[in-house]
């Protein structure tokens, strides 16, 4: 029901349970091209992993005071995007997205990776802002470096993809930067 | 972050734990008034109490498939309306609600159920919606009424307020009348 | 092992474990008479399922400081009788039970009701007793009529039973009218 | 409100939290002969203290299939009697049981005793009941010797009173041996 | 990877699940000889078994103080020693044990037994430590009687072996009696 | 009353409650030198939050099946070394570790980190171990160094401390490094 809007045919919307059969059909939609990215996806087998999912992220964004979305195009969800886990101590929190094979393109992800700096930066008066991409994922990495985001290290071999181990880009962006960016 | 546009002066926004604060001073603002109609208003003596109701609020109705909104007029916070635990056996759900002092007569708590039990009948899908006011709060029994909520008892002495013991008028809403209003 | 002498044939036992069997029974001994009436008739098919039932009462009752008590006849077990949750902010309490069908017509609800709302009424001090019956359960309406309770509403569609949506009657019966029938 | 008759003075009322403070004062009231031989007396300094322990009792002794009772004498509570955590794979449970200074001399602990172990060895079908006193408790030890319980040992410095270290005597008593009792 | 040195050919190591299939393969290699007097050895039917009683025993062991260790004589698991639940009230605690049937004969249990007790009334301060055992498992009393444990009674037909009922012997060492032994 | 001897001197032995007061004093002793790089040095305030720690510690490393064991050197207790969460999706696994002022200069941490990364890589079978160093750390990072890991990324402003927030050296070290170098 809630929304925020990116742009005239691109909203967020909080995850709800209700939202568990979009998540699940268009993972379904575009298997081989996430499995590439995403370790999870074979595990995917029916709309209950998806509601599973959403609870999941529900119940830790929640109590964690993050948020998962979804990104949806012309009523359609395209894509995910979320806060990890933040850490108030430290006053920083990781963000992860993905986007459906047929939604690539449009800078879907740009404009909302935008919006969640700009809260938790902004909002929530975090310190860091970090994303992690597999190296080889070129589009992927596009995303927080359009931003201005700083790349600070090549992470090895510390995920495991159904075709094997990759290496994370590891990018950093702090409060002042994206202060002085805006 | 997110929001639902009820008119151009008016929002809905999911309550979330930075809130607490505007939560705490909504009410602060205005004790004498709410005490008349809220048991829990002498309770509420820090921003902490109002944290600890968001975080309460958030648990159960995203375990259970609700939520509870802030009502934000000209980007203050107005008031609060929220889903009671949906019964999904029976597919009824009760909705609670209450507005600052100064935010009275904009019709705020109005337009705010008007898309709750859209939300609850439509979305979600439910069988019935149920309201339930003290008899002596004109002002809150004139929201479901304008609605087109039928008046199905009067519980008596059913709720304890710092004032004494209070009837309550129940009002309910089914699937069928509601959607022949639209 | 404990009991409640109600007359000379007739006692409440809290339930226990052990009395699953019993109860199991009586249900499946008279499964389409009290489907009528009952949602979870259906639900109840193996012995485990009763058993499931007691622990769940008697954790919620001793948490709250209610019970459930079999209503046993001859030695038999006839029936369930329960407190709901009882609301201590407010001081009130709704009050269920079922007969299995051989034993109607000896007045055993009408017995245990009243034991029941002396204790709710006058050992726990409690405000309110409520006791809410499908309109068209005839029997079932009779016993909080019989007691002097007062009927403040009809709550509709709000119970779904495999005969479809059934209203509510709810009954009333307060602290200080209680107090003047005895 | 639930009771077992013992005789026409005296009768077994399983626990509620309603009890605490009968509790409470029966302990107040002789502290100094108490705590001779229960290490726990010292602890209880409020009748929150003993409400605690009634939670506690009743948790845990409906969830395994036991109950601890009031032993009530004239309507007076003269002591407390129950089952520890039955052992249901080997089908044991041990009893215990402490009356108030006022009330020895009656044999109301033999009575209680004597029902309790009817429930457990042939209700509850278990194979074995077990009862340990102080070497040094003769009042204590008289009980199960009464019943025809078998001393099977002195367990040597096991509990640690205020007054130090003392042995248990441990009594058993067989299902086979109390059918052939009765 | 932690160890505790008894003699050259043999150690004890804490309880970790990687240990559970060699725990596993140890019960499995002597089921029949085993099952005389361990009422648990038909229901471990599998690795995952054993890794639930790794589990189980690590969480009870670390949160109470005590812990459970694996025998190894020549790199190869004998045996199993640990710590039942520390009463810290009143300072004592048992000890249990069993050993596979190619490893008797060495004097691995005694050993063992020897340090652990050793750990309980010199390093914890406990007071007293018991050890039970079937009263017909020679080889299982030897241990305690060798190290010079009282023989403080026998609790009849209190455990259920596949064979039936079988008493235990209750062997008890205080703490100044090890004191003067050393 | 468990060790892994890492040399005639030096010891790790798995932390016990017991060790919290030799934690708690290791801290106290050094706290100004510790707190230059130690976030939670602050408020550790008593024995009690040392204990606090160590079961803290034993709960989330059994769980997750890796370990923190107290460095001891001459019988002294000198630092701890210990896993974070092991990541068993991706086997990877993160260890920290902290030596008191005194105890400085005998390469105590370097012993201590080359069995945790045998353990990990060899006997767990992990795939990867990270180490995370403030960038002005210098003996801390060159410990990872002198083992041969390899610096991945510097994490900008990650880590608040009481002098103000600092960069994070990453280093990596993967299994099949780890087995040539052996």
């Amino acid at each position: 029901m809630f929304t925020y809007i990116l742009d005239e045919d691109t909203e967020l919307r909080p995850l709800e349970p209700a939202h568990a059969r979009h998540i699940y059909q268009l993972i379904d939609q575009s298997r081989s091209y996430l499995r590439q990215w995403l370790s999870w996806v074979d595990a995917t087998t029916s709309v209950q992993a998806s509601e599973d999912y959403v609870r999941a992220a529900l119940t830790q964004s929640m109590e964690n005071g993050g948020f998962t979305a979804g990104i949806w195009y012309k009523d359609q969800l395209a894509g995910i995007i979320g806060f990890h886990e933040i850490n108030w101590n430290h006053r920083t929190v990781g963000i992860g997205y993905w986007l459906g094979e047929n939604y690539q393109g449009h800078g879907l992800v740009t404009s909302a990776l935008r919006v969640m700096v700009d809260y938790a930066l902004l909002e929530l008066n975090l310190h860091r802002v970090e994303v992690r991409c597999a190296t080889g994922n070129k589009r992927s990495r596009a995303v927080p470096e359009r931003l201005g985001f700083i790349l600070e290290g090549i992470i090895r071999e510390t995920e495991l993809l159904p075709s094997g181990y990759v290496d994370h880009a590891v990018y950093g962006m702090l409060q002042q930067e994206w202060k002085l960016k805006r």
